[in-house]
């Protein structure tokens, strides 16, 4: 046993290492620049662990374990993409890729091995092995474990998983850099692991309007068609997604266009890019031997094949080229948007085993359980970089990811389909620098439709995957103007949502935020002059109150939107639910019921609305429900809706919403203030906009109680 | 790359070492002495692979992977007991230990390194870490992979999992002794292997009688109570099972008598045994500071605790000692019978994580995964040696179990409860030298209970597990006389039960059969003259008829037991079902319906019914349906029934039933021999019985088409 040694990487950031780290990692591999700037700017902290409480314990099978001390009622958070539960807190969490994670074990489509504390640091272990947290799940014998015995004939205390008070890491084999992660708060934490990965990504503008998937056997004119069948509808959409079918063969893939259904590409893509829609284009990793790049792509791939086709071994610079000229050639120089990664997670102890096993051996001398761990990451990075040559900025779907992601242009979803774990996954995402589409595909129901569908809408990507059984937003006709609505007040929200990504990107902020976080968040800005000016928000009451009651409740059904917006959607079969509400005042958004904040309130809501609150003081930018987000330099109206009774300030971004210029100019940032008068009359003023702004602000609204229709 | 190299290990049995094994195995912790006599009475056979065919391949991450080629059609059983299906073609199994196996990973309670193959040999890979078998799961690249692609888009054909040609097994990072056994045909293998482990276990005769378990807080005079209600009722019950409320403190558990609920613990049992109970003691493995255990075994165990109590070093010689010397004064001595061996199989990655982890460190230089992996054969192994000492036999429950286990008093069970998934567990553990018990607890509704409780009658051990629910077999009055019927009927098969163990004794044949070893069976048979004398059975036609018929089904939900039952349970919901009858003929045991076998028949089967079948010329000894197993030296009546219009042979075993005495004597071998006159008439001879013999022959029923009621 040793006690471990920290040195500091960045701001708030120290690193350990321990042994002879592999060189293909989620950080290595990604080799995203610190915002090193933006984390200076952070309050300074120590080093925010007790050396001498630490361990380094070398095993006899190999690997070390680093054990830290726990509180007895510390929470841990993050650990990737978990689908049952917030707080990990007496769990063991086995972070390795899996496609299909039905069972609470910690494998998920995005293994991140980062967490959390809810006292107010993170650590993020780097590896592409699968790792293990014992998050206060091994009891030593040593430390007052006797005391935990309880004789469970009579003694209704006893507990199936006793409590214990370390938290243990198993790292790799061969040894691991581990990074510790200063807060003072749980919202710090994660915006220096944010920045420390590079910064949030920042969507193009369109990659925030609503997206639709076809059939997968469409054809070039049935897509069309399809896709003006919105326009007819007056239902915003701004992507439309292509399925396996566009592949001339799939399962595994060629890239190639299929030339029976697809016939002019180019032509298609342009004539659909005129009317509004951008096209991304689904595929997965695994190389079908008709596509052009079998031939040279051979002898770069692993020595397992997936469903007959290549893996290839995309540690590789000559692989990556060869995949990024193929794609650059037959897609984006088409004017291709962007990818929806699918099949990156192959796991082998699922219902249908299809992926290289962990022995596989690939060129780069890395084997199959390090590229499995890493497969998701690889690809994103390679489309990633691709677009960003092009200074265009994508934004796309992918299954599979892991640490150091949160500067990556991608959304993860997952074959899985309950409404509640999508929720839950949502939250859980913020908690690892990952972001979560809730995609909604069929439903059981007019009301599980309009419920997914509502959800979704709040979702950092609003998707509708119709690939497979072909769902349309007008498929319950009875609820066809719910849908539209909720469809069109994404649109109407997207000068909000966007601004809320710009701070992802420039500051770290976790654009949607589980409740821990902004409970979190409520505390430690407290402290922060900027960001608090004209907040009249107290930390919450831990004390009694809302707090008190939410014991035992994770809730894990709700989260915030940036600062303003908090979401509790609503599942099937229910007419209204609880919400926590944080400090200060709520505003119901669609009914304009105002609630104190710091309790748990009662929401009953018919299925035609949806349980959405906006905080007082604030001001959302506001743009119309356009059917898709204006080309190129075309002005976008913005109005500003302040909310309640007090005054307030916040900040408005803008840029070009599809380039990189905003890393060289910084983009537009404009401050807004409501300020009151003494009569108690509002007024609103904008900072100057400079000249990459595209907003047009045409008016405020004050003291507003209710999002406005239009 | 190399090719394997085996040396011959015993008849039928090859060897090879890669690497350097670790000293803790299942076949080094157990120390069973193969059967070699046996096992040379069996055909000899070469080496059943061709050394040129088969690869070991060192591993970039360490490690190695042993590789053979596998038939397109090659099925694969056993990796221990396994719910979700039998042949595992196309499935990676990884084999850790799991207390709550819900996926279909490899992963359970007995995760049997053990394989055999429909092809007639056997790979035994004897190491106490996880080992992964790929079972035809991983495609190599360069070996035509690319003929498997299609084209999803327009190819019906396209498979979620190709198919791939070799099994691969992932050994161990330190390497492990790997087995492999001759055929020629599946239940040759399993007879080898079985043989090899030192011959199946014998159970002392009541064990073989029904079993019941009380609640867990029960005092003595209540269990004397409801003990007395199956004497009261007759219902046949030889075992009465306390749970943990006989334990001063459990969870961790004392091993010493609770005295408020058992003030005479050597009273109480002397009483049960009077009125023909044994007892029969829940306990799990971890020590409670309560226990006098507590002190001396402290320095003697792992650094993690389990439950707040010790979790016992059992490799070391001096924590045996003591556990032993405890038990033997507390309970063996007393007259406890043996014991339910609960919670040996704790595994991290399940609802509630209790186990110490993999990590853990044990005085005798092993590890959490290694004594995870082997905690379960050590237990069995301690107690088994215990009773040996004391000439008696025991026979107990176990929840853990790994390879090797054969020679093992213990039968699996677990706290799943799926009813299907429990009848293909109990073909599975045929697979992989292991027993199982689909004990009934609960029951959705009368017909459920009826159905549980009539396959748990024909099941390695037949038991009632009331410890949390307090059910009884009179707990729905309405079907109190079908359940008594089943109990009965269990008790009178019983000499044909003890038979048939006898042989896993002596000749390693599978007490309980899955239909591919039955089928197996018939074929491989062919060539044995002393057991196929007087029998006319075919193989099984494979080109047509039944077998052409399964297709596509795995007939896990049926079995043999010994060579003249079949066993098709049924399931609630169900009124009747289909049954693959082998060949010859077969007779509806409780309605005398003649079938022709090589056939799917269907049988509808009300509720008071059960698919029960004898096969034509069987010899199925019966006893009276006594309330229990009479004690010591008393004689049993048996009645022969033979069934059908065709001669036949069988053989008979008895001994003292309780003692080991037949390891010297060799116990009480009759041969029964049915013979037909030319008139038609039939004639029936036993061979005389030796001093050893407890049955006395009371009389002959020729012809029989059903089992007699009484």
């Amino acid at each position: 046993m040793q006690h471990t040694n920290w040195i500091q990487a960045a701001p708030g950031v120290w690193k350990m290492t321990v042994g002879s780290p592999e060189g293909l990692t989620p950080l290595t591999c990604l080799n995203r620049q610190p915002r090193k700037e933006a984390m200076a700017a952070m309050p300074e902290m120590p080093l925010p662990l007790n050396e001498n409480e630490t361990e380094l314990i070398p095993l006899t099978a190999g690997g070390s374990l680093l054990s830290f001390p726990l509180d007895i009622s510390e929470e841990l958070y993050g650990m990737g993409l978990q689908f049952m539960r917030m707080n990990q807190r007496g769990r063991t969490r086995y972070l390795r890729v899996n496609s299909d994670p039905q069972q609470d074990t910690g494998e998920t489509h995005a293994p991140a091995s980062f967490l959390v504390s809810g006292k107010g640091y993170g650590i993020l272990v780097d590896s592409a092995r699968a790792v293990t947290f014992y998050c206060g799940s091994a009891l030593r014998q040593q430390e007052g474990a006797s005391a935990q015995a309880r004789d469970r004939n009579t003694d209704r205390s006893w507990k199936a998983t006793p409590v214990s008070d370390r938290l243990e890491i198993r790292l790799p084999q061969e040894g691991a850099a581990v990074y510790l992660f200063a807060g003072p708060g749980m919202l710090d934490v994660m915006r220096r692991y944010n920045l420390f990965c590079g910064g949030g990504v920042l969507p193009p503008r369109w990659g925030l309007g609503f997206w639709h998937r076809v059939p997968t056997l469409f054809r070039d004119a049935e897509v069309e068609q399809e896709a003006m069948e919105f326009r007819a509808r007056d239902i915003p959409c701004d992507v439309i997604g292509l399925e396996p079918g566009w592949h001339s063969a799939s399962y595994p893939v060629t890239y190639e266009w299929d030339r029976g259904r697809f016939p002019d590409p180019a032509g298609f893509v342009s004539r659909m890019k005129e009317a509004g829609f951008q096209i991304n284009l689904w595929e997965h990793p695994y190389v079908s031997p008709e596509s052009g790049l079998f031939g040279p792509m051979q002898p770069l791939s692993g020595n397992y094949s997936v469903w007959g086709g290549l893996a290839p071994d995309y540690a590789l610079e000559e692989a990556r080229e060869l995949y990024t000229a193929q794609h650059d050639r037959e897609h984006v120089s088409l004017g291709i948007s962007g990818y929806k990664l699918d099949e990156c997670d192959g796991s082998e102890l699922t219902r249908n085993s299809w992926m290289f096993p962990p022995h596989a051996s690939f060129p780069s001398g890395h084997d199959g359980e390090q590229m499995r761990q890493l497969y998701g990451l690889l690809l994103q990075d390679m489309t990633d970089r691709l677009y960003r040559k092009k200074n265009r900025r994508t934004y796309g779907l992918v299954r599979a990811s892991n640490a150091g992601a949160s500067n990556l242009p991608y959304v993860l979803y997952s074959d899985l389909y309950d409404h509640r774990q999508f929720v839950r996954a949502l939250c859980n995402a913020s908690f690892s620098g990952l972001l979560w589409s809730p995609e909604v595909r069929r439903a059981d129901s007019a009301e599980d439709w309009v419920r997914r569908m509502q959800t979704v809408c709040f979702s950092p990507l609003a998707m509708l995957n119709a690939w497979g059984d072909g769902v349309k937003p007008w498929s319950f006709p009875e609820v066809e103007p719910i849908i539209r609505h909720y469809i069109r007040l994404r649109m109407r929200l997207l000068p909000y949502l966007y601004t809320v990504f710009a701070e992802y990107e420039a500051k770290g902020i976790p654009p949607f935020q589980a409740m821990p976080l902004v409970l979190a968040g409520e505390k430690q800005m407290d402290g922060e002059s900027e960001e608090t000016a004209g907040d009249t928000r107290e930390g919450f009451n831990t004390a009694e109150g809302a707090y008190g009651l939410q014991a035992g409740r994770e809730w894990d059904d709700q989260f915030c939107i940036g600062h303003d917006l908090l979401i509790a959607p609503l599942f099937a079969g229910e007419s209204g639910r609880d919400v926590l509400l944080p400090s200060g005042v709520w505003y119901e958004a669609e009914t304009g019921v105002r609630h104190e904040g710091n309790h748990i309130i009662h929401v009953a809501c018919p299925l035609e609305r949806f349980p959405l609150f906006v905080r007082e003081g604030a001001i959302i930018p506001m743009m119309p429900a356009l059917n898709h987000v204006p080309k190129g330099p075309q002005e976008i109206p913005v109005e500003m809706i302040h909310f309640g009774k007090m005054p307030g300030q916040s900040m408005l971004y803008d840029d070009d919403g599809e380039t990189f210029d905003y890393e060289k100019n910084g983009g537009c940032w404009r401050k807004l203030i409501v300020k009151q008068a003494v009569d108690g009359k509002f007024s609103g003023t904008a900072e100057e906009g400079g000249p990459t702004c595209r907003y047009r602000i045409t008016g405020w609204r004050f003291g507003q109680t209710r999002l406005p229709l239009e």
